[in-house]
């Protein structure tokens, strides 16, 4: 285990430092300081990790999956850039986010760019079936689309189920991190068997991680989360407790519901006992752990070599506390 | 030449039906119509023809080139769609821009929607260097939006030269021709001196044809053009005559000039009259032929198919007048 935790360290590191050095064409100078600065955030690298876990458990050398990781942190970072102007969120990765410290064009033109990085990585991959992966890498990119149009429409619908709010996610958060193993699966020639196990795994995965951040956002300290509860509740962003108690009131009891959020977001005891009373904290966590053995199933059904270093992974992600 | 105008439409008749027929993923849904609405955008689809025609010269089938075609034309596609909100247009194509008709968050979205599009057809180009193909097809839309960076960086000053201009103009649209020609040599496996040729015709032909806008912007109708100088000149985008006009006079004289345009945007006729003072059109023009003799240069020194087709886009874009 402690073997397995230097590991992340080591490969979190080295995916840093080739981040800070990627090399752009001589002419990229009005827009790089945006670029560099949309890369230094400091990011968990939980999927290009991923990626790297599966390819190494696999047998290939951490130099050949480096650039296929880049990608997908890249690709990952190019989305968190996107979303915050759509969200309207200050804050990312310790940082203001690049259009509150620049401004909305800036950030639409860094992550547009950052997007051409990603490809760029991802194409000095060196696979026979490189063209394959970029299908897949650009539909898994649609998806996660998909996935933030329906969350910025769900913020107008009072009456989102939580099939509706998983499907959602599945796109959003999820198909990053079945792409992360898929494409170290990939690169490493596994059989599609396996390809396709790991897929689903990083899926659920995905899912769960959601939810354990809905359900953190509602029952952690303010402090821990590093942002306050209000601002989502106003917008009328959904979250995955929040369907559940949706879905056990009617018509008038959600209107009701939904203003009571809006008023009383800040009074965080007062929303943390409605939660309670519906008890949609406790079944989210039941979801929670459904997923999590659903993906460690699928895991098991892989070379246990993968397994056991995947394993570790989902530890690592379902212990923390904000 | 009957027989060539003969191709491009029926080029230009292929790639729109392909365009209204792209597949996506099932659960693409929340944003399909607006990527719909992008791609059924009228555009003259001088790139993807580019391609096309370059290819077919050195004996490949439209069919095996079609994929690439289509990924330059959704890349475009994209960068004006999120372009348009930077520049917060409201018509393209004879359509209302995605931003207006819908919303910048849906037309942020779109946009990234179709960049993965582009990739996952140029992905299935099926050619045994599709990676370095991909390479060059994401640097190119780096500097794209270099292109597009230090336009928005033109706006707040008053000192930008001609040749400033120039090589902003040859990353924001020449880069796209270039890369157009360059890929359909490449799918065709041309020696690399073509591809390079090919590559600078088409920097420069973006470069005349882009400064052929800024003329026809100032000099022709504003029927003919289907949009208003005002507003151009108010947002303090800059053109080639009007950075001629502007190396032309010093400090003092520059504010002057730039508030008279701010001022006087919609008085055509004095506009022109002191654009003509400076001799900015008649000068502009000079630099027009210049590019496009040079660009013919380059072509010249490819084999007689490419040249004798690529010429004749070269005759169809540069009669335009509008």
């Amino acid at each position: 285990m402690n073997d397995l935790n230097q590991r992340y360290y080591e490969f979190r590191n080295r995916i840093n430092d080739r981040l800070r050095h990627l090399d752009m064409p001589e002419s990229i100078q009005a827009f790089r300081k945006s670029l560099e600065y949309a890369l230094q955030g400091e990011g968990k690298r939980i999927r290009p990790v991923l990626l790297l876990l599966v390819g190494t458990s696999m047998d290939k050398s951490v130099d050949e999956l480096m650039p296929a990781a880049l990608a997908i942190e890249i690709l990952h970072t190019f989305t968190l850039v996107h979303d915050d102007i759509m969200d309207e969120d200050d804050m990312r990765r310790g940082q203001a986010t690049i259009h509150k410290k620049w401004n909305a064009n800036t950030a639409i033109l860094s992550g547009d760019g950052l997007f051409a990085l990603a490809y760029r990585e991802l194409m000095r991959a060196k696979h026979s079936k490189i063209d394959e992966i970029g299908i897949q890498f650009s539909e898994a990119l649609l998806k996660i689309c998909e996935g933030q149009a329906r969350d910025m429409n769900f913020e107008q619908r009072d009456d989102v189920t939580p099939g509706e709010y998983l499907a959602m996610v599945e796109l959003k958060t999820g198909e990053l991190l079945g792409l992360s193993c898929k494409i170290g699966a990939m690169l490493a020639d596994a059989d599609p068997k396996i390809v396709t196990w790991l897929d689903d795994f990083g899926r659920k995965l995905g899912q769960a991680f959601q939810i354990q951040d809905d359900v953190l956002e509602i029952s952690s300290d303010e402090e821990q989360m590093g942002k306050s509860l209000g601002s989502d509740f106003a917008a009328g962003k959904k979250t995955y407790p929040l369907t559940l108690v949706l879905s056990r009131l009617n018509q008038d009891e959600k209107k009701k519901f939904i203003s009571f959020l809006k008023n009383n977001s800040y009074n965080r005891k007062e929303v943390l006992r409605k939660f309670r009373h519906y008890e949609a904290l406790m079944e989210s966590k039941r979801v929670i752990l459904e997923l999590i053995n659903s993906a460690l199933a699928d895991l098991d059904k892989c070379p246990n070599a993968i397994s056991q270093n995947l394993k570790f992974l989902v530890d690592l992600i379902s212990n923390r506390d904000h």
